[in-house]
């Protein structure tokens, strides 16, 4: 592969590409896919996602007049080519970085950002909107969305689907089918479309079958009497409305391959003139180019740091050997399961990202991906609670959003016994504003009957999970934790059961109390540490449970203390701070109190650490708030 | 039609009614029928849906042995059939009515109410969810789901599907399809589903095609040749994968007649024996069998008391005359938008509910009915946004908790000028748990941009209404107002902007204040006429924003007032009177402070003043809290 990129490097907007000649486009491809692989090797980021997209890229922007015409790329992490071609090349290199660009597009990050995206399935909606509005304006332009086979399962893509489908507007909906989400893809809609796109070509057989209908009169006249019965009653039903996007008035064309920019080009320039809802099923190959990357298309979703040559991935330098969360999770579950049979997993879509994938695999019969459909991943564990079963349904805080009125409607209202571990709580890092679980410790507080918990290590978490298994709980319970590490190097040990509601005192002290709840509990420890050096006297309760409070911890605390800070990795209003507050509100208490946690903007990416000092809840921030309120 | 019921009476369970010959089911649905339209005449509830599927749930318990056998009733509202032959015949007269049973299936009212409905379409899910539990536990039964057309929109009854669509479960979908929501159903899938009903039925046709082919030799030796061609192609690609639900990996059957209980009997029969997801396909008719419900379907929908014989429908006994927020919306919306040609309305298939309608009436091309798709319908709002137009998103509380994750990741994330006008806000009467919004103010007050406005009267909607069109606003806009009347007849005045954040001063007083937000302001208003006939001075604040807060006002308050109520007709934990606390502390202000609202559980049903009685925030228990705080 060429590692000159002279072409790549004339463009600095989609104006420049448009300059080039067809023909060009084969080598603007291989710069491109060469830059990625440059950059993404050395700077982390998504990876496989943006390799197979490189030739749509290129021929969406050859084709259509951007920014005029609008792009939305859904999900979002396969649009580093999209920003490398549109004026964000020479930034690339503070990708998902502090105060970098954004990993994801964004409205105010460029005007060639028809839509921000992070989130998955919500293109097609985006896309209508935009396409309605244009023309309630009478504006002329044309609105492309671009969605994977993943992102087709989950409902809102459907809903989009039904809804454009009667819309007289000029939508064109690419299929980016790469047959894989971030691990395989799942469900009837991906066998669907592997269907379509193995068996000879779908579009092939139809056209054969019209043929052979057309050259009826061959076979003779009685033949083609027979063809024309079996016409006509084709034509009123089946021919219409065999492929299922066409069932729902899509016009589907396809599938072809999505690696030909040159065929690109001219199918896109074809589409152009077509009006009304239509659909383009692209063939591609995720990690396309990247030898390494198309054979292990999970690990190299997102790969970390690797070697450009050989495509050796990195370790990452973590300053302790401590295991995530995320791996306590997936060991535990399994360990758990093996003692109690009623134990189900459920994950929608994120088996490796939550470590599900362990008990998937010594398990398959009890735990289950459902495919990128978090909504359906929720009522179906309340179905499965019906029945006496003890789902653990494993969900990322800002994606459980999605199944915000399943857990209320289907599972608290009910009282039905689910687990819900939701897993990247409170501040992500890298992956910014659309990933970080902002919200999760606010909202599933004030849920009647749920039990809201979230550990200061991997220890807690085990034993918080052991405790939501626990014949004495009959509650929905849920256990909230972030990306990253565990605290705890041995962590493989017994299980103890935590009495629901019940706070822990890490450290007595008499200057000032701070209650913490989850994984920040940490810092607040470190800061202790540092003021008892300078005979600061820090009292220290991990809080452990944001519903139901520990009242008697409370009682005591603001029986002795005037001087009271809350620390949660998690938004301020309405969290659990909030709640303390309640309490002492409720129980005529007063006393000063300082709130941390996530102040009321949408705080953008770079490195949990970076994210925490901005906030002011890392140990640092800890420390100065106690100092400041002892002055 | 007979007026007798002496079958009916004659069942208390599934049990008696599996003791029937087939033959006597004809008898047993016109009682079953005539039960309903007696009952709910005079005691209001829903009915055209529980009219059309008469035949259908009598066909399920005869055939089915429930309550081992699982039937899920998506929605619920057409499940009042159902029970009254499961043993609930004779309390049936406290449908809906406080401590009454409920309109919709609970599963702590019966144990043949496999799960809990109210919301649409979760019973696909559910219903895997219970299949895969058996089979984990080496139980056989069956599970069937009855879903409606409109239903069958939403995006979480596509999950199910593509879900069900590869577990090898057995599961049964009941499509049942009568060609409408509450109002006229909408969408792509609608428009294929009449195709299939109508163009002289789907599988007739397929049958006709295959006899056929299969008859090709009459046809002579040269077109058994093209019938062999043909059939080769068809039969690897086309007819396997000819119907959408097929696609999905679902056996289909039907359409057949939905009102024919004999024949639904023989052919749930039939699928009894055939393993694997299928799906059959009902046609019925909304309000079947009462002449006006099947001509005014949406009128039908949930008429209020109507007369039996004439099909009038009784109007409702208002005791003041003015009219409905929803009125006020309708037209205010309409004034609006003839005035900003930005104005645009966007409802998830509520047009009359919300009255919506009145605006797609004049104003076809500029107010969408985009179906039961709450996450689509925010979304789609977004991408009109962006496009420079102002959407008026109208969706009920309890439904807007579906598109949670849209309003943060699609709409404020982005800052996008989206207006939410979040109807049944608050305790809603006698549909109940499932349908209260509980928790709208609680949850939109933490998203970051989000202005939360609540108005308390219709006076005031229409003003905040104007003011969130207005070129001064920036930001996402939400307005929530309850069920019912807006409290001021002469309505139709012109319009005054209100400055985003300030409260209004309602009463001047000296002994205590009171904070309220939104309609339960107008209790709040009689509670202080009361009391001042004693001499009790009451400060009133009607505080109009959940957020921005009005810290002016706030500080006046604290500033003079030791003790203050706060009244909201919300979920009280993180909700607005916990904002008004979280300022006390953020302040170091204190105070004795009593919050008022919705406390933690899950209120049922019962008219709304009963139920705001529990809660104590009606003008009694206003009033009682502010004698004893002050004794």
């Amino acid at each position: 592969m060429s590692q000159g990129k002279d072409l790549l490097f004339k463009i600095s907007s989609p104006e420049d590409l448009r300059k080039l000649n067809p023909s060009d486009l084969i080598r603007v491809s291989e710069e491109l896919r060469q830059f990625i692989i440059d950059e993404v090797s050395n700077n982390p980021g998504h990876f496989g996602a943006s390799l197979g997209v490189v030739e749509l890229t290129i021929a969406l922007h050859y084709v259509f007049d951007t920014p005029r015409d609008k792009i939305i790329w859904d999900v979002g992490h396969q649009a580093y080519g999209h920003k490398i071609l549109t004026g964000r090349r020479d930034v690339f290199s503070t990708n998902r970085k502090y105060r970098g660009i954004s990993g994801f597009p964004r409205m105010s990050e460029s005007e060639y950002d028809a839509f921000g995206t992070g989130h998955s399935s919500t293109s097609i909606s985006a896309a209508l909107g935009m396409a309605v509005a244009s023309r309630q304006k009478g504006e002329k332009r044309h609105v492309v969305a671009v969605i994977g086979d993943g992102a087709m399962t989950a409902g809102e893509a459907f809903e989009g689907l039904n809804n454009a489908g009667i819309a007289k507007s000029d939508l064109l909906v690419i299929l980016n089918d790469n047959n894989i989400a971030i691990d395989q893809n799942v469900g009837a809609l991906k066998e669907y479309l592997l269907d379509i796109a193995t068996s000879g070509f779908y579009n092939k057989i139809k056209d054969k079958v019209w043929n052979l209908l057309g050259r009826a009169g061959r076979f003779g006249p009685n033949a083609r009497t027979l063809a024309a019965q079996l016409e006509a009653g084709f034509k009123s039903t089946l021919l219409d409305r065999s492929n299922l996007f066409e069932g729902m008035n899509f016009r589907y064309f396809g599938p072809i391959d999505g690696h030909d920019v040159m065929h690109l080009v001219k199918v896109l320039e074809d589409l152009k003139r077509i009006r009304g809802p239509k659909l383009l099923h692209c063939l591609t190959v995720k990690g396309k180019g990247f030898r390494q990357a198309e054979r292990h298309q999970t690990e190299f979703h997102a790969p970390g740091r690797f070697d450009k040559q050989t495509g050796a991935i990195l370790s990452s330098d973590h300053e302790d050997s401590a295991p995530p969360y995320q791996e306590v999770f997936g060991h535990t579950i399994l360990e758990l399961a093996r003692m109690n049979e009623k134990i189900v997993g459920v994950t929608p879509a994120m088996p490796t990202g939550c470590s599900l994938c362990i008990m998937m695999k010594e398990m398959p019969g009890r735990a289950f991906d459902v495919g990128i459909a978090e909504q359906h991943a929720v009522t179906f564990s309340a179905g499965l609670a019906t029945q006496g079963l003890i789902p653990f349904c494993n969900i990322y805080s800002s994606f459980i959003q999605r199944a915000y009125d399943q857990v209320i409607h289907d599972v608290a209202l009910q009282n039905l016994r689910v687990v819900f571990c939701i897993d990247r709580g409170g501040l992500v890092g890298s992956d910014g504003a659309t990933h970080h679980g902002f919200f999760d410790l606010a909202f599933m507080r004030t849920i009647p009957n749920m039990i809201v918990a979230a550990p200061m290590n991997a220890t807690e978490l085990r034993n918080m999970m052991y405790t939501a298994q626990s014949d004495r709980v009959s509650s929905p319970f849920s256990i909230r934790y972030p990306r990253g590490s565990g605290m705890v190097r041995e962590w493989r040990r017994g299980f103890s059961e935590i009495p629901v509601g019940r706070a822990r005192l890490i450290r007595e002290g008499s200057d000032i109390a701070v209650l913490s709840i989850g994984h920040p509990g940490n810092d607040v420890d470190k800061a202790a540490r540092k003021l008892e050096a300078e005979s600061v006297s820090v009292c220290h309760w991990d809080m452990r449970f944001a519903a139901p409070l520990d009242e008697e911890a409370l009682h005591s605390v603001f029986g002795r203390f005037k001087k009271i800070i809350t620390v949660e990795d998690g938004i301020l209003k309405g969290g659990f701070g909030s709640a303390v507050i309640e309490f002492m509100s409720d129980n005529n208490y007063s006393a000063e109190i300082r709130r941390l946690g996530i102040p009321g903007y949408f705080v953008e990416h770079g490195t949990q650490e970076e994210l925490y000092r901005e906030c002011g809840y890392d140990a640092v921030g800890i420390e100065n708030t106690i100092r400041k309120m002892l002055k």
